[in-house]
């Protein structure tokens, strides 16, 4: 069988390492291909760096665009990055000429996809984007072929890796997110401009990715819901872990429910919980499998690169599938699956209250309006006249009534601070 | 497109529930397949029982063999089990025919899979399996194609639920193995008759199918080390507590080594260790990926039929890929990479002595003469003349010299029951 001819746009640290790799290991990749993988080009900003391969049988692009042109390209692998630009043109006009195309960019995806996955349609090509979600975790082939069978209620994530990192060492150190964060960006885990990863923008764009796929929806980024780790506080790790839980940031979608990032709380013996560090893990449910998780290294060239090799070795194989596990026709709007309000959710709550007699009673008594049922609750120590932590969680309730409850509580004299509520994911919740 | 015809052989746990979700979710599944999946015969021990679907519009046979020369049939289902007799000739003679088969045969597969892989390749047909390692988790899936990209360097896994459940339960409760025993028995989490399972013999199996994948031999059966549970005693539990590790029958397998399985010690905090109960786990390493673990239902209907839905899906959509994923001329024997001794371990080591001056003298005399060297060591209390245990770790030696040492000590005076002897798993070991 002929070679298939790769085009890599962008060399990068997971660029980069794809070259590497088929540089260096042509006849094991070319086993597992059944036929051998010849990289003919590439463009990145700078043709001289030494990337520890040898461009002597490759062409250089200074224009990327260009590789998409080139009539002995039969893949291109876009590593620019990007939700609009250089990385969406190249794509929409590599689809269009009949080319495949890998990408690990999770924001022209969850921007894009539905449209993209319509060219490729249109094109007889295969677009993948294994690397674009949890990094080497294979959870796109897992959702959209490995759990191809079964009816999907939901998938709950742990998918940025600097998010995870930042609150697993807050949790072990006791310190702020702001110097913990600025550690991370010191030990390279956290961009030197790092809203992407900590106001849960990167990891939302994934898990739009994932809820595309299980749910048989197009992707449609502008309709979750997302909220990032510069909001939470150490003292709450110390509470929860006292209340038997862990605070993860966690992406959670469900059918006809809006995509949600949010911090949360886990039990500690959920699979979840026990994801420290820079790991990423993604728990799918459905039935009839029941639950499955897979946890792995969720960014970096290593584990990254191994996501796109796979996609490349599909496409050697001839088989790709479909972006999205179905005709781009039969995906239904997000639109018209989101809108209901969110499930009820049990809830953790934390009011600084100043120690003095008839707090309890009124926000008790704010809770018993609302109909809010409290689960359990501690009160920090004894400081009359000090503020102190008031730590609660609810049953099941309305996070609407919580807002209003909160709203009350939050007027009240003796309530310090804004009131602050997490959600406790429960693994029995579908 | 014409619908993919189906039938199946054996209706037990597994085929039943295959039966009900092609029967009771033909719009999602056709969906998801890019066609219609129809049921058209089954054969199965009892034809008058109910089993919770229609059989109108399905054909019986009381011969599971008919239903490979039925020409309306495109997949057979080998649900039947056992690596000899009718499963084996249905499968065989299925292939012949030119009908691909989906077996959840873990013994059919690790005995002859290399013949059976060749009878497809030969008629051009699949042969799947991912029902028949860990349930529900895509775990054949996962090695063939989402990790295709990377040259594996070991899988570790836990593959046996019931092993894992008496285990976890032996932690928790400390039991003896026998009064787990008859309670799982009981609670149908053992068979009647337990020895596949406690002894080691189907995660075998199970170990032989993914090593093959991952190294690209022949699975060969025979040549696994295989450990049961039987003799794992509760006080090793609280010991491995002690000194941070947890006890486990896990499958291990690396090029050029025999793979095992064994119980050994993980440590704590490893991602295998919290793996409890009757779930099932397998880890894979690689290179680049670095490892992703993957955890979930080993069995049971549900997580079971997940598998084989996949299986019919890639059947559908004409993507089963090679058995192997390699052809079966690639595959080398494993007596080729097999034969090296094991690699150097630290072992778990526990002697029960009479606690009387000497012993320890004695017992350290015997690891200096043969070179090993101790990490940690445990004096069981104080109770001069009595029987306690003894028990130490090890820095890495080889299994050979250890078991010297052993056979030394077990004839020492003092040394009153056989030494105790389990590898500790390092994530880290290579």
């Amino acid at each position: 069988m002929s070679p298939l001819k790769i085009a890599i746009a962008g060399l990068g640290v997971v660029g980069g390492e794809v070259a590497r790799q088929l540089m260096h290991r042509q006849e094991q990749l070319a086993l597992a291909s059944g036929r051998a993988l010849q990289l003919v080009a590439v463009s990145a900003r700078s043709a001289s760096a030494d990337r520890g391969f040898s461009m002597d049988q490759i062409d250089w692009h200074d224009n990327a665009i260009d590789l998409a042109g080139r009539d002995d390209v039969d893949v291109i692998i876009e590593m620019i990055g990007g939700s609009e630009g250089v990385a969406v043109e190249l794509t929409r006009t590599a689809l269009k000429n009949g080319k495949h195309v890998i990408t690990a960019n999770k924001a022209m995806i969850a921007h894009h996809g539905a449209e993209l996955a319509s060219l490729a349609e249109d094109h007889n090509c295969y677009l993948l984007f294994e690397s674009a979600v949890a990094g080497g975790i294979p959870a796109v082939k897992t959702l959209r072929e490995g759990l191809a069978g079964n009816d999907m209620s939901r998938i709950a994530g742990i998918l940025n890796g600097t998010c995870n990192y930042i609150l697993t060492t807050m949790e072990q150190t006791g310190e702020d997110f702001a110097d913990v964060l600025a550690d991370a960006q010191r030990l390279g885990y956290a961009e030197a401009e790092p809203s992407f990863d900590v106001d849960g923008i990167d990891a939302a764009h994934k898990l739009t990715i994932l809820a595309a796929i299980a749910f048989g929806q197009k992707p449609d980024f502008a309709a979750a819901s997302i909220q990032g780790i510069r909001d939470v506080s150490a003292v709450d790790f110390a509470f929860a872990n006292q209340l038997g839980f862990r605070i993860k940031l966690v992406g959670v979608a469900a059918p006809g429910q809006v995509p949600r990032m949010q911090t949360c709380l886990l039990p500690l013996s959920s699979q979840l919980a026990k994801v420290n560090g820079v790991l990423n893990a993604v728990e799918f449910y459905g039935e009839p499998i029941g639950s499955v998780i897979a946890i792995g290294p969720g960014a970096g060239g290593g584990a990254t690169s191994s996501a796109v090799l796979s996609d490349i070795i599909d496409i050697a194989h001839d088989r790709g599938g479909m972006p999205f596990g179905r005709p781009v026709a039969q995906l239904v709007d997000s639109a018209d699956q989101v809108g209901a309000a969110p499930a009820d959710m049990p809830f953790y709550v934390r009011l600084m209250v100043v120690d003095e007699p008839g707090v309890l009673a009124s926000v008790t008594g704010i809770l018993q309006r609302h109909e809010i049922s409290v689960e359990s609750l501690i009160q920090q120590g004894r400081a009359p006249g000090d503020v102190v932590a008031l730590v609660m969680t609810t049953h099941e309730t309305a996070e609407s009534t919580l807002t209003e409850a909160l709203d009350e509580m939050a007027s009240l004299p003796s309530v310090k601070a804004k009131p602050v509520a997490m959600p406790i994911f429960s693994a029995e919740q579908e």
